[in-house]
């Protein structure tokens, strides 16, 4: 754990709405318009009306596709010709792969040696090449330097990267487009730029939502951050929300400090208890990193918490949850 | 293992076109008009288009909610007044307590007592009394009759009756209304209520469509019923497709005999890997009943084997997979 001493201002991200509809229309043909589910027994169980934009149901299993699709796809042709390259815990490694692929460019892909199985063959059945690295920020950079000298490949930062932020923020975008009056949104939060792009897409379309991330207790970069207003970062992390274990930048924490409510944490027992209820009240397979997102809301108390108490029409108040993502190692 | 000798003439259900409309019209307000899934990745391992009915997402967790919708919301107020019984290894009983509750009746559940826990909770839920019993058709037989000895109420049969019929068909109704040319539909089979209907609520709209039974190995009456063309029964299995367990009546017989291209068995393993290729594919919880109908579609040469080598536009074949159900004990 460190502490840095940069002081990001707001609102200097060059990511507004032009650029997000923009990203949409590039990525648009590739991808899924993934459904927003309901659930009437677990809208009971939380007092809420409850929207979860499936990502899990999206291309190569997750949201990361959306940030890497838009990123790869505006590259010029000068800048892939030597291909991409990218870190990973997984999921974004396998959206680069994707999109990669598609184009017909090589690929890297630099991994911690934890990683489960099942993420990395997804990376490779794209076709990416994968060199494993030691978990933890530092030997990460250093293999990803090493891989880029020797190939010249174009970087993808999985999260601070403006073409990114915009690609996730198109998964807010679709949910606010088709459930147009929500009172806040939940998302997991581990770079940031799923949390940056949900509140850019979001605030865009319905200022007044309120946009809150969701963290394990086990990796509080982002929690810390906002509570210090300054810029903390997590040398690495055991929870079992494997796509969670990454900490904020400069430039998702100047986003999330202009817009962001607050950070929920949560405990590996709650993150384990919530997959396995979405399991069996929704048939969905989500990965913990997912289950992050809902767990909050299945706490006694939390609508006051969040000031959510019901609506002026005296409905259920509308709440927006982002399930990322749904790659589990099931072996 | 019996023989029975009913020869039933094929052709002597009153349920028609007619009457599977006004089923869907009865219980339309109350189900989901559940998605139709695809999947990129298993269309090209299967070297088919697979369109899946997902009756996992549907009320209650199975597709047993339509049949048992439609035969309560059939009763007169003098046959409902002192309830509804029935027999059930799980999905049905709770659909059955899931309608009698909309009505406000009581509903009574005789249920092998190896049902499986999370089947009877939701029995439970919805207001059921569940009465155990001995696994096995006899033992079963027996306790029913005394249950509704007691107490007087009217017998929704799981699958052994028109109505119940009438409203399972409401799910290829649906699905070949938004795929109008699949070529084949799977579903699984037990009773044959599901097949059935499936049967007349698919040919009525696409005449040339072959429709195929799914059956466990270890549970394989239908398979020799069609084969001796004589009604065959199962005193009992172990198949861990737990909702697969009951034999065909010579109602669903006789429609099976008419209308069924051929039933498919499969093994324990394949029920097994199928089930958790669609957690891992398709992010979908299923339970093995539910594998079962996607499971010959994985084997080599099943296009072959099923006369389904490509269609004359040289598209691949399109194949309905009806996934029945999502209820599985994840404890």
């Amino acid at each position: 754990m460190a502490t840095s001493n940069s002081r990001p201002s707001p609102n200097t991200t060059p990511v507004d709405w032009n650029t997000i509809v923009e990203a949409h229309e590039r990525i648009r043909p590739r991808i899924h318009r993934t459904p927003v589910f309901t659930s009437r027994s677990l809208d009971k169980l939380t007092r809420a009306q409850l929207f979860f934009k499936c990502e899990n149901l999206q291309k190569t299993g997750s949201f990361k596709i959306r940030g890497a699709a838009n990123a790869i796809l505006s590259l010029t042709a000068e800048q892939s010709a030597r291909g991409v390259v990218t870190h990973s815990s997984g999921n974004h490694g396998a959206a680069v792969a994707c999109a990669a692929a598609w184009l017909g460019i090589p690929s890297w892909i630099v991994m911690p040696h934890n990683t489960t199985a099942v993420k990395c063959r997804a990376v490779e059945s794209y076709g990416g090449k994968i060199t494993f690295c030691e978990p933890g920020a530092s030997a990460r950079a250093e293999t990803l330097a090493r891989v880029q000298l020797e190939t010249g490949a174009a970087m993808i930062h999985p999260y601070d990267d403006d073409r990114i932020i915009a690609g996730q923020a198109t998964a807010a975008k679709e949910l606010l487009e088709e459930i147009g009056d929500l009172d806040a949104i939940l998302t997991p939060v581990s770079g940031g730029g799923l949390l940056s792009g949900t509140c850019l897409g979001a605030k865009a379309l319905r200022p007044g939502v309120r946009i809150f991330g969701c963290e394990p207790e086990r990796a509080d970069d982002a929690y810390r951050s906002l509570e210090s207003k300054e810029l903390q970062t997590q040398e690495s992390s055991d929870t079992i929300a494997d796509g969670l274990r990454a900490s904020l930048s400069a430039r998702t924490f100047a986003i999330l400090q202009s817009h962001v409510r607050g950070i929920l944490l949560v405990s590996e027992h709650e993150i384990m208890d919530t997959q396995r209820m979405v399991a069996q009240r929704m048939k969905l397979v989500i990965e913990p990193s997912s289950a992050v997102a809902l767990a909050p809301m299945l706490r006694k108390g939390v609508l006051e918490s969040l000031e959510l108490p019901g609506r002026p029409d005296s409905h259920l108040p509308k709440v927006g949850i982002i399930l990322s993502g749904g790659n589990v190692d099931l072996n």
